[in-house]
């Protein structure tokens, strides 16, 4: 279903008739289902684009795209695995236009780095279209896995994650602000919400430099992480990063600019 | 890609052309691969039909498919989830037949029941065609995970637990087959390999009790085994029973029989 052509290409043929629109754009989205509202079981969509560069929607797209779903009895499912579990300095990234989907994906955080388990919410009337014995797989139902998502989510829930992570994510982007108007040809955009954050660069001033390189260099000075496409660095911490470690990350990335430039 | 209708109904529409040959059926899969051989990647063959009733291909289907596969320049993939892993009394239900696929997929047992963990094996020239850094997921290179895969690779090696499943599934068939005789209305067949057994029952004479009534019977004995369809009850326990528990099961069924038919 992705629309990232490097995660399809080679992967022909796709399923067919999965309508794509694009991000923010409620208006198309409401042309696609008005045509279509009889053939469309769902719309999946992730509240902050990762993969795509950590790309916040314009404010009132979520509330938009509720409605829409409402309007056009379509289930609004989001993909929370990324922005989900407080990672968004709220408890699912939906809640920052409080919206409530009808369908709820998480993984990544629930395991709590230390055991892999997702997990997907819906009320019962959905949640039991399935009935018992028609749907399995193999680590379905882990109890270990269980206990660790349910332990995850009591210290989310109560070192008030969620919270901390909104501050600790306005003090790393005043850090990187302070950082973009000394290298305003390289650094086009920080932005973020809570911990998920992203630098955007200009890849032609920057050339042959590219994200990767720069995700490399860091990675030498212990920071870990991860380019999406060519010019856009990502910043998602572990949730369990304390606030006196915040500082390495961007003395790391002012670092890499005042010594690795072209 | 399932050819079970139960799986597939209500999640239209399928990805095209998976072309599909009956189990066991050289002559069709050379038909189908005499077509279509540009357009055909890999072929997925399960070497025991699990979920089908514990299937065993004819004696020389598994080597068919090699020799086919290599005629036409397309991939043996070996499911290997339920069948590899010693299950069968082989390492590889392949190992059967003494052919070697291309790929093989692996799980269940990898994770020694402790974990959730599955892997893809292939020689370098199909594995290097994915270049570092083309393809992640968050819970690959899972280091616990990797370290409990590990732990049950060699105890599968060290406790020859091949072997001592192959000797385990013939005791097992051999129990099954005196209780036999005594229902021939209802058992129509007993059949396996290793710890990888179905009893097909008669679902005609045995009606209104169907295969999933027999396994909840069985559960309040302490016996775990799944139903497929309405008339196969499959027996695969795990892989750490013992040789004394083995009569357990075959008298909780023997046990059923007696007491709960019409």
């Amino acid at each position: 279903m992705s629309g990232d052509n490097e995660a399809t290409r080679g992967f022909w043929p796709l399923v067919s008739f999965h309508p794509k629109v694009d991000f923010g754009d409620a208006v198309g989205l409401e042309k696609i289902f008005k045509g279509n509202c009889d053939r469309i079981a769902g719309f999946l969509i992730v509240p902050i684009q990762g993969e795509g560069g950590v790309i916040i929607p314009p404010y009132g797209y979520l509330k938009s795209v509720r409605d829409l779903c409402t309007k056009y009895n379509i289930l609004m499912v989001d993909d929370g695995i990324q922005s989900g579990l407080a990672r968004s300095g709220r408890m699912l990234a939906c809640d920052w236009e409080e919206v409530r989907p009808d369908v709820v994906i998480l993984g990544k955080a629930l395991g709590g780095g230390v055991i892999p388990v997702s997990a997907v919410l819906a009320d019962k009337d959905i949640m039991l279209c399935i009935r018992p014995g028609e749907q399995g797989s193999t680590f379905g139902c882990n109890p270990l896995a269980s206990a660790v998502a349910i332990a995850s989510l009591d210290v989310i829930r109560d070192e008030r994650l969620a919270e901390r992570f909104a501050q600790m994510g306005e003090e790393v982007r005043n850090q990187l602000n302070k950082i973009q108007p000394k290298y305003p040809n390289y650094i086009k955009e920080v932005r973020g919400r809570g911990l998920f954050n992203a630098v955007e660069l200009n890849s032609k001033n920057l050339s042959p430099v590219c994200a990767y390189d720069i995700c490399l260099k860091l990675k030498e000075r212990g920071v870990l992480i991860k380019p999406t496409h060519d010019a856009i660095i990502r910043l998602t911490p572990p949730l369990s990063m304390s606030l006196e470690e915040l500082p390495e990350g961007s003395k790391a990335i002012s670092y890499f600019f005042e010594h690795f430039l072209p």
